[in-house]
């Protein structure tokens, strides 16, 4: 059983998209440039925010910070997305997610210019995706598809089971792994809440996906001998025997699977740290197709 | 084995618009207005968009046709699409493809304006019903949807097999049987050319679609007893039984397959006259909203 040190292969590929990132400002003579949009002050929030901006420094970026009162309204927001926008020093605009209840998620996601839309929300970028047109690929999936790409696993013509449906990971790795060509060409089922006999589904699985939020959901009988296991969960449930009473786990029972697996990823340190590389890869992304 | 008439359905459904349209002229004065660009003198082409005129009539819509030479410019065939879309007496507006090769389709596809795209190819539609947003879905896979409906095939909890990973057909309707709520909820595979051991995986469907548009490909050791098969190929093949020497066939081998299973479209009207339906319900969704 191999572990995905999603944290060595991060380091790695930020190596790599800091050597990019100085060819690019040789040749355009500024930095590609994150602009984050944090409204209110949800403790996640800010330090999902204050890690983007440190892996943004990290490989040479510039990134700035917005940071919104929580009593912001629908407009006022919108105001800000918009200006940004039409910033031509942003190369890449993201608001963090989720927002004050008295928003409109949907809509705000739907302002920002799809050729910013570092986070690859915006149906634009989702549809293009699919179809199999160049676009941003949103953090979860475009990292999980590069930690199988570092550890060069196969893709093609394998069985991929992936558990859960959510828009931001389940539905668009589905379609990202079944996709033609390198790192797609897997034959892809999405398992759901109304799946029947998940255990049995799962069990078809070359490479298993859990994403569905519940901690320690995936037990060893799940797992087919031999599989590549990834694990999108991360959620902190009690631990008695550690200083803080917590730990974090993720959405598979590690203990139990890891021997069954060929490949598998730990949480945290797994697919965590590759989503935040997916952000920098985008907004180089940008910042290039902006220079063209 | 009971024969999905989609012709039967299509007849049934088209009353149910008729109604509709008729109540909307009542509310709007004027009557919904389907306008479609052809380019070039392609037969296939020419039938397709006398069909969809002739459907128009039937369920009291207007219809008209842009008949464009087949040497049109990219640029010119653009300025056409805007001035359709700017046209605030059209409602839905579709391009007839394929196009003559010297024209760039994906261009063109994304130069409709989202509201009027009642086709359903532009980028936003497929990635707003990805994320099950309001949506114009496109023309197959809402008319496979809507001819289980008319039969009242279940499809929550059910597994779903689909062969073919196209643009229009394969991926969209993976992701609209693998949503949430009636209608989807279908634990989904797509599979394709990559697809290891096909014949197993095709086994396991409750819901059997064979959309890769190679005639007579699914076979009876394909299909579990009882599965429900959709049909979504049609060809012209060499048949000297026949006065003409061809017939039309599906992507299924109807004779040995039909015993098998529980419910089987026909080819042809089973999807065919389906998915002519999708595209005046779309236009009439597409009217209604701009009239809101």
């Amino acid at each position: 059983m191999v572990l995905l040190d999603g944290k060595a292969a991060a380091e790695a590929m930020k190596k790599d998209i800091a050597g990019e990132v100085a060819r690019w400002i040789g040749e355009c003579g500024r930095k590609p440039h994150l602009a984050a949009i944090v409204v209110g002050q949800d403790p996640a929030s800010l330090t999902y925010v204050r890690n983007k901006e440190n892996d943004c420094r990290q490989v040479g970026m510039d990134s700035s910070v917005y940071r919104l009162s929580a009593n912001i309204s629908q407009e006022g927001l919108i105001e800000c997305v918009r200006t940004l926008n039409e910033d031509p020093a942003v190369d890449g605009l993201i608001v963090q997610l989720p927002l004050p209840g008295h928003l409109n998620e949907q809509e705000i996601i739907e302002t920002i210019d799809p050729s910013k839309d570092v986070d690859g929300f915006h149906p634009v970028n989702v549809g293009r995706m699919v179809l199999g047109l160049p676009s941003f690929v949103s953090a979860t999936p475009a990292g999980i598809s590069d930690l199988l790409d570092y550890y060069r696993i196969p893709t093609r013509g394998k069985e991929c089971v992936i558990i859960g449906r959510s828009n931001i990971v389940g539905k668009p790795l589905a379609n990202l792994l079944s996709r033609k060509g390198p790192g797609g060409d897997c034959t892809v089922t999405l398992c759901h809440s109304q799946t029947a006999d998940l255990a049995k589904v799962c069990r078809r699985a070359d490479i298993l996906v859990a994403a569905l939020g519940r901690p320690l959901f995936l037990k060893a009988n799940m797992v087919k001998e031999g599989a590549v296991v990834i694990d999108v969960g991360i959620t902190r449930i009690e631990d008695k025997s550690t200083k803080s009473g917590f730990r974090l786990a993720g959405d598979v029972d590690f203990e139990a699977v890891a021997p069954r697996c060929s490949y598998i990823t730990p949480v945290p340190g797994g697919v965590g740290p590759m989503t935040r590389i997916s952000l920098l890869k985008n907004t180089l992304q940008a910042a290039l197709k902006r220079n063209q």
